[in-house]
């Protein structure tokens, strides 16, 4: 294993970030990856319910919800809840060609039963495989319309002779509810920054698992620090309508005290990092994110989408009409993969160190926030550092840098100007400003603008 | 004949633009401007009347005003009327060297009358001619000072013998009028499109004639529109001086309606397109132009010029205190080909595909103008569009290009972003998008929202 | 002597500007620099007296304020003032290892007083040298902390032997006061440019004493102008603890009056120009230096600097809550080339071409400002320019430069573009628009409109 040194306790050391051994956290995520894998998740059901109850144990302050069947949201319905217990195709035979206990990929996602008998030819269009990836089973669903199918490689449906076939699943739709979870960790404010992360594929680790781990990682390291000035929510749901539901309850609350929010998702392959930004692009959240992936992944070393790229829940949050500050932060990006919503997409293709560097890259966005206060100079003119021994007393032909970012710093706390364009300007780590406004303030040179 | 296929009917199915048949109109504004290519036009007078009724054979609501010798129009006033009848050298031989009878070109447009035998010294400072350019007659203008003179080639004017002259021009400036034609076609809005274009050149073919006869093509497709949101305001004027007193007649009403204009000129020629600002730069107008020439012309494949480059009506159009939003959409330049202001610029240089081209290009910058509305989406978070038929109710790895328009219609539909904004964001023609916004409009999903 | 011929006299007549030889004005700042070179200055003192008596003589209406010790001036106090009147260093042998009437950079500026006999290894703290430059004296300075020092060059550093140095300053540090100048020279409105530069440094050449002289040349130039529209004050003044006081006698009235000013330093070598922005970037003061630039030194052929490369009295005009709209034009700047805050910055740096060149560009930047108008058009449309005998009266292909740049002044004298846009819109200095301006006004067609 190589290139583990992506933590953040390798990078600095100001004291929130020193908490965080994003090294041993990504080993962590990749555990919990493992042992949530084998679950079948759908966007209801008694999978999606056992994963929440698993992150429970993690995150004891997790509540999880229950929204009925039938309750509208929006211009949506909350379906049917299904349960799936078996699935299998019987080849003439009498041979298993594919069963659900293999791999949930197996089955279409929401399934209504079926225990029939048919021709090679009848079971066709119930068959899905890509031509193009032989060997990989594809992740189908078919949430909204009742019908049945199985999902299998390519080289295996093309090596089914004629005959007769028995199809069976065992599954049932039925009045129950969709379930999600939310963790509230609170801070000195009111003001909140938001994570969403999704937990309603199947055995997919990319694009699935890999939010929800990192996500949890997360959510404990910000649950051990001395202090939060913001309040941190969370909530892991279904895609779509599980954010559907959850805005569709709590739109006025996020509304009024979301100030930035990341969806966390495709964090877990080693590949290069992404952006995706919100539908406004300049929120702070983008900032924020930007310039962790600047300070993280290098400048110019990772991919940046366009909100015409999107396809999570920023759709959602970015809505007209929701409009909230929310981006994506990931590694290889839903559907620009190879493996995107196959069987390749598997615990082979995240690895720790991918998990442990999206750790790290989401908490310097966090940190980003956390630090980005708005400053004033309490004094006219530049202060006389020297006789606080913050200047050299000596006048000399060169400077040092860190008594330049002390006077940068004085020389941009307008009272306009955030820690993070400050930080910006002078192509330092919003982090590494710390230090140098934490001086200033015990010297009562700096004083917080109260923005919100 | 190649190159005919530039009509809007063969690139889209969009209602409106199909009754346009670019190729059909082409050949038909070329017919036209060889009729009216031999008429003795000026800033006034009988040539200028002559044509106007000519155009309104073809266009049956044109109004024509007469505007008295004069009138004061802001700093100017209209000038006494023009009147020629005959012009021409008769050299020591008695042969006639030129003669207004073979081109109007041959004398200097208004020229005052006179009747006098001179030497070949005294003739020469009233003659003409273009040195680099042997072959050609210029096209010379004294429209405020009285004088007289003739306009011919420069081989003509070097072979010219000493001897005695006798320079004739029958004409008389005296109290008349001028005079412009003017269409309105109303709208459900009183909002108006301007076009203006002017008629005070004589036999000079792509700088002028190609103006009217576009315009007139241009109105006669708006004028079958099933419907019309707008108003449209077309004028058929003098240059500067004729614009000048339309502006003097009719500022407030223009100021108030006016939500874009084009200048017609120079639209005749088989050249590269060009685009000439507003003064503004950034007006509907300005945005409607940019938008067309991308998809008509594609993206770089004109010409930009900036409004110091101005030289035609939008001179007045634009200038302080008007600040009408009037763009120019061309081929070849006033000022910025060979041919031009010279018995070159004549029918064999517009040709019917310069001509339908250019017809086509103003009919989808109109287009973009009529499209671009400002819609809100009716529910909060995306709707729901599987359960309307809109959506694939079959989960894959990959999505369809129309479905994704849809989405990012909605996306963008947030009551500020105009139509025509969310096109230039897609990179598709805003015309393509009508589909997109009909289809969310009939399932209730997108209301306009009232702009003015 | 080469390239003597930047004067603003040979480039242009504008009748501001001709009252500017600059080669002379060069010659003569050089000789005053030269005068003034051997004056021990520092932030207070008889140096710093004796020179702005000195600069009195040229600029008799320049008043010269003394500030006592023990002032406080926002953060900082007014310190005790420093005399010297001999220091040097004699060796084992009873030689004079280095002697202040030598070089007064040999002492460190603001010594407190010795005399004591040392041992080498006992000395060795209180000498300074540089060693990647053996022969040059740096410059030091210890205003805020008692101590005394000696600079040498490196070279002779490394030849002192072991034994016992004599070590003698007779100076002292005792209550007395900061002096500095001040020349108001009155316009026809009471808003104000203003020019500082400091006097504190002891013999050095371009990184001090050319801007004193260059700005005492600039003021003899504004005072013999027959109009101002400006009131210009200007300050000589010791850097830092000079400005900080100055401001905080100052301060309302440069608030409420300052449109633009410049910090005037390192204006003597040959070398390339450079720019350093205000804090804010986008000031009158910054606008008219890079247009200065643009048409002094040529585009890109300058330097450009943020504000972040700041290091003089800009730190204190454009901190947080001063905020004057302060730019810096230089040669060399500060911190930047090698002779800087050496014995090596001398006369032989500085040059009667390098003083003239910077004396021509802050004269164009100043009368950029001074012409820098907002005009109205005062009929609507463009005005018939013929009938005022500006136009042509005969209509032909081409135009002139001349009357393009009447036209072009008609179009965006709207109110709202200042002739500094529009000069730089036309890539034109705005110097030259001058003639234009003053010709449209005379015809009644433009207005000045109030700005304040």
């Amino acid at each position: 294993m190589t290139n583990l040194n992506v933590g953040i306790l390798n990078e600095t050391d100001s004291a929130s970030l020193s908490l965080l051994d994003a090294n041993v956290a990504g080993c962590r995520a990749y555990a919990l990856a493992k042992e949530l894998y084998p679950i079948c998740r759908s966007i209801t059901g008694a999978g999606l319910r056992q994963t929440l109850h698993r992150l429970r144990d993690q995150l004891p302050t997790l509540t999880i919800h229950e929204v009925p069947s039938g309750t509208p949201c929006f211009d949506w319905t909350v379906p049917n809840e299904w349960t799936i217990r078996e699935a299998y195709i019987e080849g003439p035979d009498g041979s298993r060609i594919v069963d659900f206990s293999d791999s949930n990929l197996h089955v279409v996602n929401y399934s209504c039963p079926v225990d029939a008998v048919l021709s090679l030819e009848d079971l066709r269009p119930h068959l899905h495989s890509i031509p193009e990836m032989p060997d990989a089973i594809p992740y189908v669903t078919s949430y909204y319309k009742e019908r049945w199918g199985f999902c299998l490689p390519h080289k295996v449906l093309q090596s089914l002779a004629p005959g007769e076939y028995r199809a069976k699943i065992d599954s049932s739709i039925s009045p129950g509810s969709l379930t999600y979870g939310e963790v509230i960790l609170p801070g000195t404010s009111s003001n909140e920054v938001f994570l969403s992360t999704y937990v309603c594929h199947p055995s997919l680790a990319n694009n699935e698992l890999s939010g929800p781990v990192v996500a949890t990682e997360i959510l404990q390291w910000l649950s051990t620090l001395p202090s939060r000035r913001y309040t941190y929510r969370a909530v892991f749901l279904p895609e779509t309508i599980g954010s559907v539901a959850y805005l569709s309850r709590n739109l006025d609350i996020l509304k009024a005290n979301v100030v930035a929010g990341f969806n966390v998702t495709c964090v877990g392959d080693d590949r290069q990092y992404s952006y995706l930004p919100s539908r406004n692009g300049k929120t702070l959240a983008d900032r924020a994110a930007l310039h962790a992936l600047k300070h993280h992944a290098g400048a110019e070393k990772y991919l940046t989408y366009t909100f015409l790229d999107r396809g999570s829940d920023e759709r959602q949050y970015c809505s007209p009409g929701v409009d909230l500050p929310i981006a994506s932060l990931m590694r290889s990006k839903y559907g620009e993969y190879p493996e995107y919503h196959t069987s390749l997409d598997n615990l082979d293709l995240i690895t720790e160190t991918g998990l442990s560097g999206s750790i790290a890259l989401l908490a310097k966005a966090l940190t980003a926030i956390e630090s980005n206060t708005v400053y004033r100079t309490t004094v006219l003119c530049e202060p006389q550092l020297g006789r606080r021994g913050l200047y050299p007393t000596l006048g000399t032909r060169t400077g040092s840098t860190a008594v330049r970012t002390l006077m940068n710093v004085l020389a941009y706390a307008d009272g306009s100007h955030d820690l993070l364009s400050i930080a910006e300007m002078l192509n330092l780590p919003v982090w590494d400003l710390k230090s140098a406004t934490d001086l200033l303030a015990t010297h009562g040179l700096l004083a917080e603008v109260s923005t919100n």
